[in-house]
């Protein structure tokens, strides 16, 4: 038996509610297989902490600490935006990454990310045929997007969906309260710009007609402002009121972003509009509603005290199978989260080679959208149903959740030299 | 001993996530008085319901639906932002109401709401001396801008402070994930529009040197873009990013609101612009920052998922209270919730005189605000942190909070003419 080597451990792209889950359940799972895998690594934000060589000692933090990141939002070791490129077109940047896993016996690489990172980790699987450097490269699946391939879902859309859902939810009780006098449309605007599948989420709420949200607006249909403005009226004069999920990355007739309203503010600076500004505003001019929008931005990500519990418990899940492949002898896969039932929801994990989740989106299919464009599918709700199902709430004290702050330690460094990013 | 009278209760202005918890109180103490309160009988879409005999009967509502109002948020009869005119302006009103409440035997008046309403109830409470119709007025306070005075707070504003003060930390925690490649100051705007309450409670989450969020903006401090755009420095050299809760009603030093933008969006139509853009805007051209932002608007004044239990328990309080004074022959009064010590957190109930309630907003301590006027000071926090202790989490059903839809079933009208609101 080899002695065992290393683990390095990264987060990578935006974070969400549950990918602590997915570091606790690599790093648990790691000290669990001691014969095998020796000290786990973590990128001091991502995989830009192994080309400074700046690797956060995990065997310095508590089990305590570890634990609690089940319940902590956001990417505890600090995540980036970076893309490796090609081998060929940089090939000093995979020559670092060889000599700092190398320096730190180095023989994992577990990389917690959506499409862009699958590719990074493609490219690490491949540094043993390639550069003579042999690693064993698994991919923890991770976007709030659910656009990865090969999966049934990802961990981090499941809370992000429950979030969505909820709050249209509530600000829908909100509108019928007081739209005899005041508010008669509400529109939220939610993250996610190439794929529906966050504003999709919204229509979960939906469970009897006239239920919140009345419309959700997709980036898959083309923005039509006289379609919209007819269905917002029917909506006022059915229901009082209209509530709408409109996605930050719907488009008009001519392919341009309905947030790009290009306007100067008070500063006579030029303004990135939004959405819901945009529309909040074509509402009030062509049917006079008094309106009111709200902009979930990354709380929709970070609310981890709303956060799914199937969420958390497939977040967990895939970063522990990351472990226990990578013990078994596996590489270049992308764990997977298969599907076996809807009702009752049923789940077990797979894999997918990285080749093919590499740069790879899943669309949402064309059938989980309303004929008329404004809503979801029976054939969605079942599809997302099971993800928002569960409560998993953190701790709280003095009213406010606990949330863990880790002490990053550094491990020394040993290359000797520095490298720019 | 007299027969019972009915009583009529309300709903009015922006409604809070705990206000039908107030509701809930009036309603299910009335039933435990049936010696001396007939039928509760609730205004649909508040003091409109009187004025047009909209009577929601209650009775007509189980046991269980009333109940589960504690944990249902918005105004399940309706509200309305509907301010009675004074006798002498508009005598007909009041005319009419006194047709209605003697039609329907009303001898008791409940009234939930902020300060405008309590001058409603001070005038219903006035009818006898003024129009021979005497009818015992309670005035039971409602409102998320805390803003009520001789009340020690205000039911509502706990679950929005206890709301902003979670939602920021948890975004705090996705900026510190990523800002070393991403966005380093993000911008949090909640309501709040002439008072600085709802934004100081962003504060609470601030335990620690370096915590989130790092920067309020109050209606109550002049908006000073060179000291704002120092302070941001400051915090992204420091922190490596930078958090901001900003009130909508933050005004320049010549007195206009940040917010008004006065832009022309997409489709040429004037656009009332957001403090949280146009701050953003100034950050991202004078210091080069890249940003986001989140509106919260209504999301968090009906966020009953995240409500304060301590905000619940006395929203029901006051609503239970004010039968109770009633019954013990009380009129013409609020109330009140007296804070007897900070920490153990103790209060009990009182009452304070509607003519000295009626029209008076309580500002915010000026000691509440710190020496540079970015942060609270621990006077603030003293007071505030009681007031968001405690979760009272909704019961779930397919991953989604359980609110309830009342049957709403109305009374029959008995005065024959319709009144033109």
């Amino acid at each position: 038996m080899s002695a065992p080597q290393n683990a390095f451990y990264a987060q990578s792209g935006g974070v969400t509610a549950v990918i602590n889950a997915s570091a606790a359940g690599v790093i648990e799972t790691a000290r669990q297989h001691s014969d095998k895998i020796g000290t786990v690594y973590a990128g001091h934000n991502g995989i830009i902490g192994a080309l400074t060589e700046e690797l956060i000692d995990t065997s310095a933090e508590s089990a305590e600490d570890i634990a609690a990141l089940k319940t902590t939002p956001a990417g505890a070791f600090g995540s980036c935006r970076y893309k490796l490129k090609s081998l060929e077109a940089n090939r000093e940047q995979y020559e670092r990454l060889i000599e700092v896993f190398k320096a730190h016996d180095i023989g994992y690489f577990f990389y917690n990310g959506g499409g862009d990172s699958a590719d990074t980790c493609l490219k690490v699987s491949q540094l043993g045929e390639q550069m003579g450097y042999p690693i064993q490269a698994i991919h923890v699946p991770k976007t709030m997007d659910n656009d990865l391939p090969h999966t049934d879902c990802c961990p981090g859309f499941g809370s992000v969906a429950k979030y969505t859902a909820v709050s249209i939810r509530e600000a829908g009780f909100d509108l019928a309260s007081m739209c005899k006098t005041s508010t008669k449309v509400f529109i939220l605007e939610v993250m996610g710009r190439h794929a529906g599948w966050t504003a999709a989420a919204g229509g979960l709420a939906a469970e009897a007609e006239g239920d919140d949200p009345h419309i959700i607006l997709f980036p898959e249909v083309v923005f039509d402002p006289a379609k919209f403005l007819a269905k917002v009226q029917h909506c006022v004069d059915t229901y009082g009121y209209c509530t709408i999920v409109a996605s930050e990355g719907i488009k008009n007739a001519e392919g341009k972003f309905v947030a790009d309203a290009g306007t100067t503010d008070a500063f006579g600076h030029t303004q990135l509009g939004g959405v819901a500004s945009s529309l909040a505003s074509l509402v009030k001019a062509e049917l006079g509603f008094k309106y009111h929008y709200a902009i979930a931005d990354y709380l929709m990500r970070s609310a981890r005290h709303i956060a799914s519990a199937t969420d958390l418990e497939q977040a967990y899940a895939v970063g522990k199978a990351a472990v226990e492949y990578a013990v078994a002898g596996k590489s270049g896969v992308m764990v997977t989260i298969d599907r076996q039932n809807d009702s009752p929801y049923e789940w077990t994990l797979g894999e997918a080679p990285l080749a093919e989740v590499a740069n790879v989106e899943k669309p949402m299919p064309a059938d989980y959208i309303s004929d008329d464009g404004f809503h979801i599918t029976a054939a969605c709700r079942r599809y997302m149903a099971p993800l928002i199902a569960g409560e998993a709430y953190p701790e709280y004290r003095n009213g406010l959740p606990v949330y863990v702050k880790l002490k990053k330690q550094l491990a020394p460094k040993k290359t000797g030299r520095d490298f720019e990013v």
